[in-house]
């Protein structure tokens, strides 16, 4: 179980990563070319496997376990009215999850997937992060080791997701903050703000980056001022994944800004991680485009929850079942490319 | 059973397609709003669970039996050198179906679909269709009331592929034939053709559009000169799929081609079809744009089989799985929006 002591510490494991393992993914692809199909006609189906060999090191992968972990966290901001839904909704849903009623709960079943809800202090909201830090160094960095501490060993494949009330208005601001931009740029309407909730998200982002202008350029120190609990765990889970040998499909943009920081940090940290699919908030394009992500899956989805991730499941299933299953061109006794 | 007589009896079928189930489609609807989740924020997933409710006539939509057919045909116009394989591949790719080989025996499997293979005369390859229709009226009749036959009853949802060798050149003389253009527009590498290849590719479709310039303006005559028996038989599920009240996931370009006619004789003829993936050959893409066809799935995948149909599989269940199975804002004591 991974834990961090303190901000260096993490920072120190962040400038440490592991490398995947080119031997199994070479393995892939050789065998790839022997199976009953035109080469590269199963386009990104070959470009999954080979990358679940290459980040769970094994020549062939698989999808026996497959968690799905959503972390919860409440947001002080959203005393500035930045949100359509009462802070009280994280809670809420929380239940809603536990009680299997969520839209995550149904994807997880459709994904064979085992899905666990961490709540992480609902009674104490981050802190307004126009007026302070959202969460200092300590806040910071036990919200960072829940998470790391949430990967269990085994695990084949993580899916990561959120569940905030307020939580795309720290995405926005920690996307501005690594990027540049402002709250203009990079605030969406979330849950489903009018123009008035829209005005006031946009103002709290623009306060907030005036605010903590002198951390921005630490993405760590960014993620403790802008970010939220839930953020920090999920950042935390990626880390725990890369070190633990465990491909990861990212959610959301709540979820993608959560690990940008990584990513800020050191080069190439997210290439264990695949983003499923692209929201239709729009700062979530824009930032799978600064990081270089390319979503399996586009369908207009705004949920956050995991449910993308969650939605990409079967298509990783996909990947590996023709991989392992398809016959080759000699055992199918089928001709080859002339 | 839907057989068709003759080409008049099929062309009146063409224009006498039932309507879909508006107040189903409408439950739907109302149930989304009640469900715990902001409204709209499961995009496509909720227009799907609306599409097959509308298409199947159902409030409350399944997915108990998902058929997958893939249609098998051999074309004359092989001897024209404008494929990588030879046309021997077609039987043999039929056979590694059978033992369960193939990227859809694997993919069919993950979708919990059933699949069906249907080798339509391959010992009797339609006519080169540079020097005659590739098929005659009976020929086309018997191959399109094959198709429609092949659709079952009780079936949820029907996934539709094909094989054979040759038959991304007729797909392409087909989108031409039907919306301009010609084999230097409408041809792509099918299953990887060289540069040599694809200039006999082009030079056959040109010849075809020219020798078949006369009956451009019939679809059915069209699909009859231009197309194959799979092609033919693919627009006979299609049309028995909307009697029946089936909704249908077309697959790749040969796919869409094949359904194509339908949809240029009668306006809407395509809506309880939608297009499961949008195909690595770039003709795909033009024809799914001039059908008005939204792609589920963009995966550069290029093989054919069903394949794309049957990975699109599990996003409908996903859709419905949320539809049927998520609580209402007032079952979960979750608030609604302010």
């Amino acid at each position: 179980m991974i834990r961090f002591a303190s901000l260096d510490d993490l920072r120190a494991a962040c400038q440490a990563l592991p490398r995947g393992d080119d031997a199994a993914a070479t393995a892939v692809r050789q065998r790839q070319t022997t199976l009953t199909k035109p080469p590269g006609s199963l386009g990104m189906l070959e470009a999954l496997a080979e990358w679940l060999a290459r980040w769970q090191g094994r020549a062939m992968p698989r999808l026996e376990r497959v968690d799905i972990l959503v972390f919860a966290g409440n947001h002080g901001v959203t005393a500035r009215g930045v949100s359509a839904y009462p802070s009280a909704v994280t809670r809420q849903m929380v239940a809603n999850f536990a009680a299997g009623g969520a839209a995550i709960n149904q994807l997880a079943r459709v994904a064979a997937a085992e899905l666990r809800v961490i709540p992480l202090a609902l009674e104490t909201p981050t802190a307004d992060f126009t007026e302070a830090p959202a969460m200092d160094e300590a806040a910071f960095v036990a919200a960072v080791s829940a998470g790391a501490a949430a990967v269990a060993e085994g695990t084949d494949l993580l899916c990561l997701g959120e569940m905030g009330i307020g939580n795309t208005t720290a995405a926005a601001a920690v996307a501005a903050g690594l990027f540049g931009g402002d709250g203009e740029r990079w605030a969406g309407r979330g849950t489903g703000n009018d123009d008035a909730g829209m005005q006031r998200k946009r103002a709290a982002i623009d306060a907030a980056l005036a605010r903590h202008a002198a951390v921005l350029a630490d993405p760590l120190a960014l993620a403790a001022a802008l970010g939220g609990r839930e953020l920090a765990a999920i950042l935390g889970a990626v880390l725990a994944a890369r070190q633990g040998g465990v491909p990861v499909l990212l959610d959301g943009f709540v979820c993608t800004a959560a690990a940008a920081p990584l990513a800020v940090l050191a080069s190439g940290a997210l290439d264990h991680a695949w983003l499923a699919h692209v929201s239709a908030e729009p700062g979530h394009r824009m930032l799978a485009e600064r990081l270089r992500l390319r979503p399996l899956l586009d369908l207009g989805m705004r949920l956050g929850e995991g449910s993308g991730a969650a939605l990409a499941v079967p298509l990783l299933r996909a990947a590996l079942a023709c991989h392992q299953g398809m016959a080759t061109f000699g055992e199918a006794g089928v001709s080859e490319k002339a």
